[in-house]
């Protein structure tokens, strides 16, 4: 069998540059490769609300967001079927058997969901009669590792491209899957996590020169933002705060311009808008050792930059005029994924024998139980 | 609207006497009341499978168990609806959402799951690295308070028969509800707690004298056990241990003999089975007084038990004949539950608007909102 694809975003916003670096350059590349049988990109909207169950509104509206980043940058419904989450019911049904096969424990020692839980603010120990502000972990938060396994192992897929920090969300439904085949008979396939191939796709910051680019930290450059955007957020980029003038050495490591030409620039690039360089080594060197003002640099990430997203914005704009085709693509895609899904789950009812009413064996086996016993 | 009713069982064994009086019989009762509009009684598999996930056999093998005891006690599909819990699968979505409106703290301070742990022997503080044979929580047994919320609102449950000890349970269905209706608006009913209306619906004790009947114990009188098993575990019963001779004054209380037959005596079954009594007070006045052997007491338990199962048993040799037909019940049962939780899922589903296709009005509404940006 073929290499299977399943990935996604939770649609609490736009998608910007550090998904594009983080995650969805890479998938392009993967879908036009012709190395994948079948590559599955999920809308997690159910995901999106375990923690936004009082803001759907939020979750709603952003759908439609993320499919136009997914469209605009090179994914292609002919081959890659975007998919929403809610509209495959048979997530929810694996997720609910799977949750059998996983302790309270287990979910607590998961590194990814401490962290989260951390980093939004849920109060893990909160005592009962706490009266401080801060909330409690949402069961469906807590739970959501089993909810990805659902996710991967629905579609059946091998392969799982995603970032470090994920790794113990794949061990986890590896160990579900494991579990599963062991206990019901050989059913669900273990995926590998894809790892990224170079450090330019790893994480992104923010043009604050913060670790990560988030909504609300403002700080970060969309995939929708027109070449004028783009151009302020990145003349009030943070560089070497201690490179006042042109003249002084600047520092590359943590100068935040310099992380985003490492992510975007190519040779060529300098040809066309910088050519008195005729690489990015040979200007880094020159900031080094001073007498290169920050002003030039950021005009050429600009440049290089726009010419990215360029080709990006014309495909948005084409789907933002064709609203319909975009919900046509993605009912077509959510139904096509539900079939799949609803194969897999045949399977785990069958291997789990809880499909009685197609279980004949079950039936007759019991009827002569009983007839030898009214004898 | 009319008042409806959602109740069940584990399908983990067959049902005995203490199903019988704590449940079972009040359910008939209800069933021939005319007061219900709809009767729902679900044989709880997955529920089971929360803490019995390494073996379903046992679970599968015991569904007819349950169904032939329904159906022999006087449940009556044209009146009730019989249906498996697996067969619904709109019960797991409903589930999975439901988990997004409740905390983990919230769970943690359930006294049913904090008892059942306890009981089970779930190992709840268990560390990294423990190394005792006891087990963890399974994620699905800690969660199954929200499972049962699904349960009794997939079927919009006025009314849920059930003891004290299932009052947290249901407490936090109604939490569930009022969260949901207050967030997304006014769509699930409220359920309250039908508590049994005399003492003798009460916990009945094993034969042993222990608080509950339970089948490790082997302490349990099944509805499906022959007269003559009947005879056997009433004659080994356990009485007063200091009423040695016949003569000496005996103890009524906490003697299970007479708490069984607290539950089951008529003063009927006097004129039938001892004559000399008028009543089922002056039979204990005597004991009390002394002069009253336990013998005698038990053959009239005998006699009134052997009564009350008779009919049960003779309709159980029917069904027991008829296995085919009694799945068929048991499917069309599950297809008719299955209607009515669809129907609530849509509701569902509408109210919190994750119906996006057929949301005209959003699609409409975005399409607008880009048309307008691109002017």
């Amino acid at each position: 069998m073929g290499k299977i694809i399943l990935t996604g975003d939770r649609p609490t916003g736009r998608l910007h540059l550090g998904h594009y670096v983080g995650s969805l350059r890479r998938r392009v590349e993967l879908q036009n490769s012709g190395e994948f049988e079948r590559i599955f990109i999920m809308i997690a909207d159910a995901q999106a609300l375990t923690d936004n169950a009082d803001n759907p509104e939020k979750v709603r509206q952003n759908i439609v967001e993320v499919a136009l980043d997914y469209l605009s940058a090179g994914l292609d419904p002919a081959r890659s079927t975007l998919f929403i989450q809610s509209q495959v019911p048979e997530l929810c049904e694996l997720a609910f058997y799977y949750m059998n096969l996983v302790t309270v424990q287990r979910l607590q020692r998961n590194p990814t969901v401490k962290a989260e839980i951390t980093l939004r603010g849920f109060a893990e120990g909160a005592a009962e009669g706490d009266t401080t502000q801060r909330q409690g972990i949402p069961v469906g938060f807590f739970t959501y590792p089993i909810s990805q396994a659902s996710d991967i192992t629905a579609f059946k897929a091998t392969t799982v491209p995603a970032g470090e920090d994920q790794e113990p969300m794949i061990e986890q439904t590896r160990e579900i899957v494991h579990k599963f085949n062991s206990v019901y008979g050989q059913t669900l396939v273990e995926p590998e996590i894809l790892l990224p191939d170079n450090a330019a796709c790893m994480r992104l910051p923010g043009t604050d020169g913060k670790a990560k680019m988030s909504k609300s930290l403002g700080n970060c450059i969309y995939l929708s933002d027109t070449a004028e955007e783009v151009r302020k957020k990145v003349m009030g980029m943070y560089t070497d705060p201690d490179h006042l003038r042109v003249e002084d050495p600047g520092k590359v490591e943590g100068n935040t311009v310099f992380t985003y030409l490492d992510a975007f620039c190519l040779p060529e690039h300098f040809g066309r808008y910088l050519p008195e360089y005729a690489s990015l080594d040979e200007l880094k060197a020159h900031y080094r050792r001073g007498g290169l003002g920050d002003v030039k640099v950021k005009r050429l990430l600009i440049a290089v930059l726009n010419e990215t997203l360029d080709p990006i914005r014309a495909r948005r704009r084409e789907y933002e005029n064709r609203i319909g085709e975009v919900y046509e693509i993605l009912r077509a895609g959510s139904e096509k994924a539900r079939a799949t899904a609803a194969e897999t789950l045949r399977e785990v009812r069958r291997a789990m024998k809880i499909d009685y009413f197609d279980d004949r064996e079950l039936i007759e086996e019991q009827a002569r139980h009983y007839a030898a016993k009214g004898e």
